[in-house]
């Protein structure tokens, strides 16, 4: 079981490793062990149309697959898409166990696992939570792309002092840790309020140098932005005129996981409409009393209204605090 | 120094387990090993008149203290009080070897580990910061108690809901956390108008029963409470006009170590006198939008003018998180 732990935790990184590089497909991660428990093939799902992580790790291990063990962060598709099934892939390569860390939910592809036993291959799932798949598989739950509702704000909550400064209310560990995030996501999405007064690239950097895969830069709102946000024109961007509208378009053309950034009256629209999945606070320990607040007005008139969440992920970003937290129902 | 290990430990545990019964002294932890390296006395600080750690956890080595090592928590202290120094209580008793976590900054009982060395006892600093300690050290550099804001928030900065309702923000495991910690301090603070408005007891209890080591209850502003807050009346409370006749009245008689519970009014003049040493907040995963604020008004118009607070200490109590701060200056 030693040589599985270190197969899971090869299939883990390699999954983590292309977040937001697979849409609509999910960041899948495979190793391969061959007889003697030795890894001998690693891979991840590739760009929409390429080869999903089974086949990748199996290319690699060549022959040395056969009797040997296969480690999948997502139970193997069973379906002919613009890719063979990699259920028939693993039984091609004479694989004789795989181990796989959650089913498969999407009804297209589900089966892989039934597949394979029937054909006399050992399949486990080892129900394992994966980090990288939690947007995807909110997204195949909901039929719509995962919200991830983003603010750095404050311990009291705002997000900018009363006279709107906000640049520097987190520190830049916390800003370093955004701009990677951003590189993990199919979409950015912000309001023509937050388009018009900030005049945000939407990109994913380090410093003043563009990270390798960018996300979509969406504007969502009625406003014309004709004359404004020179930024987005400059870089292109998409606008919807409404939160439902955007999230089908955006999930017809493939996206799956996206970030809403703000501002405060967007953030309320998802909010209100129960379309936010996932939160994620950037925590700065400061206190200002007032200023411009994370929502524009109540979601809840009593506390027992209020959305909760659970299970907070927490992560120490400097002197800030990184709260992820993932909608309880 | 594995077994100086253990007895560090040891030591940390039986200062941590006096918090809030030794203003105005420490509560400090010691242990002994005897020559063999073998555990042979722990001791914590007594309640102020009776013997400090070191006196207690040489008590319990008897004989075989001599030739031996001490763990303390504190710099040895070296001053004739109420009771002897414990300086010359190591020496006395044969230690040869005292290591200490923190140099006593105290004017009057500093100089043990100095008087220690001049008799031929090795002493040294180990630099270990012990969380016991801190609001006794910081109320030692600040010649007041300890100030500790201590509030429950939603995410997004509310302690109440817009009718007011805040019993449930925070889970059953934060408000279990929230009455041991009182336990550990000296006074509980709150305003006339948490007073009057909310009933509040300002004990520490385990669902109805009282634990042991009841903090003092305090009342800061000039309101009368006759006829308000039959609790308070019940249980007994002081009263101050202002925040510092407080501070100096709660120093004077021993309290080193205060917590202030609210209401938004009070917390807010004590943010602004630059009188908050620590914030401990209770975050609740869900958001709110709009609601009662921990803070009445603001600190600071710009972000530039924000308080600013470093190291969070941060704790999970079930879907809520802790944040621990501590001033930054």
């Amino acid at each position: 079981m030693e040589d599985i732990g270190r197969a899971l935790a090869a299939a883990l990184g390699r999954g983590e490793g292309v977040r937001g590089h697979t849409s609509p497909n999910p960041p899948v991660g495979a190793a391969i062990l061959d007889r003697t428990g030795e890894l001998v093939g690693q891979g991840a799902t590739q760009p929409a149309g390429g080869p999903h992580a089974e086949v990748m790790a199996l290319r690699e291990a060549g022959e040395r697959a056969a009797g040997g063990t296969a480690v999948v962060t997502l139970e193997p598709c069973h379906h002919q898409g613009r890719t063979g099934p990699c259920s028939q892939a693993l039984l091609d390569a004479g694989i004789d166990t795989v181990y796989y860390c959650q089913p498969d939910p999407n009804p297209v592809a589900t089966g892989g696992a039934d597949f394979l036993r029937e054909n006399g291959v050992n399949a486990e799932c080892l129900n394992h939570e994966v980090d990288a798949l939690i947007p995807w598989l909110t997204s195949v739950h909901r039929n719509r792309p995962s919200v991830t509702l983003k603010f750095a704000q404050t311990l009291d909550g705002f997000t900018a002092a009363l006279d709107g400064s906000s640049q520097w209310i987190t520190g830049e560990t916390a800003r370093r840790h955004v701009h990677r995030d951003r590189t993990k996501r199919d979409a950015i999405i912000v309001g023509t309020g937050t388009a018009i007064a900030d005049n945000p690239s939407l990109t994913a950097r380090d410093g003043d140098r563009e990270l390798p895969n960018q996300p979509r830069r969406v504007v969502i709102g009625g406003r014309s932005l004709a004359g404004h946000a020179p930024n987005l024109h400059r870089l292109g961007f998409e606008q919807y005129r409404g939160i439902p509208d955007a999230l089908w378009q955006l999930w017809e053309t493939g996206a799956r996981d996206v970030l809403v950034e703000g501002g405060a009256q967007l953030a309320s629209g998802f909010l209100e409409a129960g379309l936010v999945d996932h939160i994620q606070a950037y925590i700065a320990p400061t206190l200002l009393g007032q200023g411009r607040g994370v929502l524009a007005g109540a979601v809840g008139l009593t506390i027992t209204d209020a959305v909760r969440f659970g299970t907070p992920r927490i992560t120490r970003l400097g002197d800030d605090v990184l709260l992820e937290m993932t909608r309880k129902d």
